[in-house]
This record gives structure tokens, sequence and C-alpha cells, in this order.
């Protein structure tokens, strides 16, 4: 998407044709500072240190940094090494491990010295079918953002409620939950979007915020408190947001609070949509809260914050007194009855197990 | 309440017989400032400034704010000019008139002379009955904790959600929704406190936290966004809120991010107790969500936050991106019948018509 009206992903090749470009997240709002990638040392850390963020971006980005090992070690040896290297920096992100083994089953029966160019050429096939895919999902999304603009007054702009930052920086173009957003934005249809927060790491605030600024959306960032209000007060249309694990039953398990959106949606009359690629989705379990375990994260989260002071210097503050404890989990499931529909590649589905497995009846032949 | 094991209230007369201390909340929680009042002007400040916060503690600062300007002059001009001048502090605040039309009923009709003595009297009297008030909802609400752990093994502690700062720094003592915390813990019985941060102002992390924390109060930190998750997996056993204004009808109009509380706490089966005192039930009104409106404040509050840095400065930083618009609305309403019950200081009542008018007859013979 674009960045002050120039468009960008958030990883692409240099044009001295091997080097890889990203953009530093964690620079992210108030800096935007495009770093290069030149070996695996520096893809790895791009990875762990949270350069690069959100399961597609991370397993497009695994594949470039097989590339770069490839270019410097196209041994089968050299080939493993990269390989544990890069599994190893986010041990739980699925993408991670699905980018490397693709890339790896893509180049091992190949001679040593056709390996790297090998790799370069998956990477970039993953990439481009990471945003046709994302591209997809806002076809679909988009659709129902203008049935909402039909049923409003003409000029009156769709009002989008989305929790986190599933946009494009989560993935390599378009996004997940903002891809309808910038789809229907594409096809001039009026939109405004609130952007929750997103405490405690403040997603919302620093990168939902930022993409759509950047891209010249409309929007305004509340409290994550806020949005309930809102609803009872008819300032939402339609809430959007994205899902890390989808179950076979359609429970959803997201960043923490969206259960909380949910559940004033429902009680609002508000449709509740979640957008996602279909490997979200976790065929193999049912009930999400009782089968999704829920990452709890450092407290630090919660008690310190880092910004901008007013002359300019990144400051990290503590907001909570001396001696209090904090816990921090960092998901929460909203169950498949609060969900109005699943947004895929596909198209758009009831949150059921018959809904799910009519878009992906190949899914049915298995017996899942 | 106790400060590191010295008891405190929010407001009282220092050992000079004549000036006033309080603590100046707009330090907390990062540094504990007694500060003293000796002046209308400094007692106006004190209000206007937020030094003192939450409507008994503003009403009680007024009444003594009286007592200080009368000493300086006691004339009736003198009476009116520090009325007013108190009046103008905080505009919407019901106690402050309220307050400060009960010192002035008290001394007007006595001779200037005595009049000081009087004004002093009453602020007295305003803050004992404010700390006897809340004592009496901790008590009532006490009993239903200790309900909640009689349900529970033996020595199990009772989770307690609570949001914002309902405790005894926006009162005298005891504090509405805290009350019941602080008198089933002087009780012996095991509890444990789940505090809301309270975005964008934090009363919750910086307030509720420091009140617990300098009680020895157990208790835990979590991002607003964390309550819904903790319930579904039964880490709640009940919630208890203050409120602002109470309609006729039990709908709540308190700090923003109630309400969605309390659709999690119905979704779970959890209960979910507002705590009152009498005065802010507003009789006249019985549909909180049409007719409250809702307090618009700064976007600041929402793209800025002060806290404490590693090397211990104060600093203020900026989470938005540069350009992105914010809304704050300070208060939502929550519908009666997510509401379990009413705590007040005559009892525990149903939020509804009938269960307000059995504990507070005397509205029901003046027809509301």
């Amino acid at each position: 998407m674009k960045v002050d009206g120039i468009a960008y992903r958030t990883i692409w090749l240099d044009e001295d044709g091997w080097s890889v470009r990203i953009i530093d997240q964690t620079k992210l709002p108030h800096r935007f500072v495009v770093t290069r990638l030149t070996s695996l040392a520096e893809a790895a850390h791009a990875i762990r240190a949270m350069l690069v963020r959100g399961a597609p971006l991370i397993g497009a980005t695994a594949a470039y940094g097989l590339a770069l090992a490839l270019r410097a070690d196209p041994s089968d040896a050299g080939l493993e090494t990269a390989a544990a290297t890069l599994m190893a920096t986010r041990p739980t992100a699925v993408n991670l491990r699905w980018g490397i083994e693709r890339v790896r089953a893509r180049v091992q029966p190949l001679a040593p010295a056709e390996r790297a160019a090998a790799a370069y050429d998956e990477a970039a096939v993953i990439a481009d079918e990471d945003a046709a895919i994302c591209r997809s999902i806002g076809e679909h999304g988009a659709a129902l953002i203008r049935a909402a603009a039909e049923r409003k007054g003409p000029g009156e702009p769709v009002n989008i409620l989305t929790h986190c930052n599933a946009g494009w920086l989560a993935t390599v173009d378009w996004g997940t939950a903002l891809a309808p957003v910038f789809v229907a934005f594409e096809q001039g249809i009026p939109l405004h979007v609130w952007v929750d927060e997103t405490r405690p790491r403040n997603q919302g605030a620093s990168l939902t915020a930022w993409e759509l600024v950047k891209h010249g959306v409309p929007h305004t960032v509340i409290a994550d408190n806020a949005g309930g209000h809102l609803m009872q007060h008819g300032r939402v249309d339609l809430c959007i947001v994205g899902t890390d694990r989808t179950t076979a039953d359609g429970d959803v398990c997201n960043k923490i609070g969206t259960y909380l959106k949910a559940l004033a949606a429902h009680d609002n009359g508000v449709p509740f949509y979640v957008a996602l690629p279909s490997p979200t989705i976790d065929w193999r379990i049912h009930d999400g809260v009782r089968e999704i375990p829920i990452e709890e994260r450092d407290g630090r989260e919660v008690s310190e914050l880092t910004g901008l002071t007013g002359d300019g210097r990144i400051e990290t503050i503590r907001v909570t007194p001396d001696g209090s404890p904090v816990a921090n989990p960092a998901f929460d499931v909203t169950p498949a009855r609060y969900v109005t529909a699943l947004i895929t590649e596909r198209g758009v589905c009831a949150a059921s197990p018959g809904g799910l497995l009519a878009l992906f009846p190949e899914r049915a032949a298995v017996g899942v």
C-alpha cells in the first residue's frame, strides 16, 4: 500500500538483484526506516527482533533469508544450518516453518550452484501469492462494505471498527482485516475506520493508524474501552478484525480484547466479521476457549510504554506503581456465535463447521 | 485507608487547627505528596487542577475551601465571592455545588465572627458523613464477597475485577467500589483484585493499584482488554465498579469501558455489581443510553501518556502517529439488564425501578 503516495510492500528485492529490503516496524509509527538484509544473520535478526512481524510476512522473510544463506553457502550443510537458524527465531510461528519448508523442498533436489536462484524465485512466488490471497480477501470483504454503504445515505461514510493490526504491515501487502478497507477505499466507497488502540502493545494506535494515515484513509484512534459506547450510539456500521487461529467450528483466537468488541457488536446488532487467509484455520480443533492455549507475555508490555517525547526523543515510561503485579494474556477467543461471518480468500462464509466446509469442501473429504 | 501502614484520609485538618491537608493525586502513583491548603485560592486550585478528584472529595474540599475563605473574610461579600470562585472550578460536579450550598446554609444566618468556626465544623461533618456512607457501602458489599468466598474452597481467594478508580482516593475514605474490598480484607476474607488499567487516563493502573499496593491488598494490573478472557476461564468471581450517575431504572453511567466488562460478565455468568452512594442516583431520568450526554474529552488523553522513566524522571510521550485523529468519549452507560445488583449505603438492591424504590421508599412518595 502507499506511504505518502509511494506504493510499498513490506518486503521486496533490492534493485541490486540480491539484497532484501524491509520496513523496520520497530521504528513505527514515529520513524519510517527501510532496512537492507544482506545475510542469513540479518534476516534471522529481523524476525527475532520483530523488525518484521505478522505470520505471512515472517514466512516471506524466512524464505528470503534462506535465499541469502544459499547465496553464501549452497551446500547441504549450509541449507540445514540456515533452516535451523531461521526456525529458531520465533518457535511458535506456523508460517515460519511453512516458508522454510517450501523453499527447502524446492532447492534440495537441485545442484548447489542452482539453489540460490531457485530460492529467490520461490521467495518471490511466496510473496506474490500472499499479496494475491490478501487482495482476494479484500475484494470479498469490500463487497460487505459496499452493501453497508448502500444502506446509508449518499456520501455518508461506512464506519468500520478494527482491533489490533491486521493490515498490510502484517502481510506482504493489503493485509487481512484491513484489505477490505483498502480495496473499498480504492473503489471510492466512502468510509471511516475506528482504530482500537489495542493495549498493551498498541498495534492499533501505532501500526494500523500509521497505515491509514499514510495511505490517506479517514480514521480515528480510540481507547479500546470506547467501542461499545460508539456501537450503542449507532456510530459503528460493522467490525472487521483478523485472527491468529480459527477453529473448524469458527471460533477465532485473536488479539486480547477482540472478544469484548464481538460482545458489544452482538448486543447492538452490528455485524462482526473476521478476515483470514485459510492457512490460519486449524481444522483439528473445535472449541477455541477450551482448546487454544493463550500465551502469557511479559508484564512490562502492560506496565511500560514507549513513545515520542515533545522534543523528539523516544522514551520508555512506567505507568503502574512500584510493587503492583501485572498479568498479560496476549490473545482471547471469540466464540463463533458472536462472529457474523468469516472473510477468506475464497469468499465469505458462516463461522460454523458447515460454513467452512462449504468453502473448503476438500476438508470434508478428509473427514475433519 | 493505609499508606505503608499509616492510616490516612484524602482530606484532613492539619494539627495547626486551621490549614487543610490533602494528598496531591496528580503526583500518584510515582510520588506520595501531602500538600497544605491555606487559602481559598489554594483550595480552588486543588479542585481545578485535580489535585483532588472524585465527587465526594471535591464536595469536602469545597466545604473546607469556604472555611479557609471565611477565616480571611467572613463578610457577606466574602462568602459570595468564595462560593462563586469554588463553584467555577469544575462546573459539572454535582457534589461541588452541594458542599458549597450546605456550608453556606449553615453560616449565612450567623454573625460574621462566628462563620469560620461553623464552616470548619460543617466541613468536618461532611467529611465524616462521606466516610460513614462509604463504610456502609463497604459492609453491604463485603457480605457479597463473603458469600462468594463461601462458594469457593477454603483459603481460595475471591477474584474481584474492578474498572477505573472508585477507591478511597475518590472519596474521603473507603471509596465506593473498593469499599467492599477494603472491608472484606479487614474481615480476613481471602481475596485478589484484577485492576483494569482504565485507558485513557489509567486511573486503575495508577490510582487503584496504588491504593491496593499501599494498603497491602493482593491485586494484579491488567490491560482493559484482558477481563473478558479471564472471565471465560473462571478467573473472575465477581465485578464491582462505581458509577458517576445512576438512573431511576438502574442504568449506570461510569468510566468508558465499564459496559464492555458488564457484557463479558453477563456472557460468563459472573455477577456484576455497581457500588454507589445514593446521591449519585438521578431520579429524573430512566434510559441512560438515550438520556445521559457523554463528555468528549481532549484526545491527548489517548495519544499521550505520562509516567516514570527508568532513571526516575516524569516524561510524557505520544503513542499515535503524527496526523492521526483521536476521539475520547469519557463515559459509557451500562444498561440495568447487565447489572446484577446495586450496592448502596442502605443495602443491596436490584438495578430496577422497583429495586431502587424498595430501598428509597421516600422517592415513591414524591412520584418518581
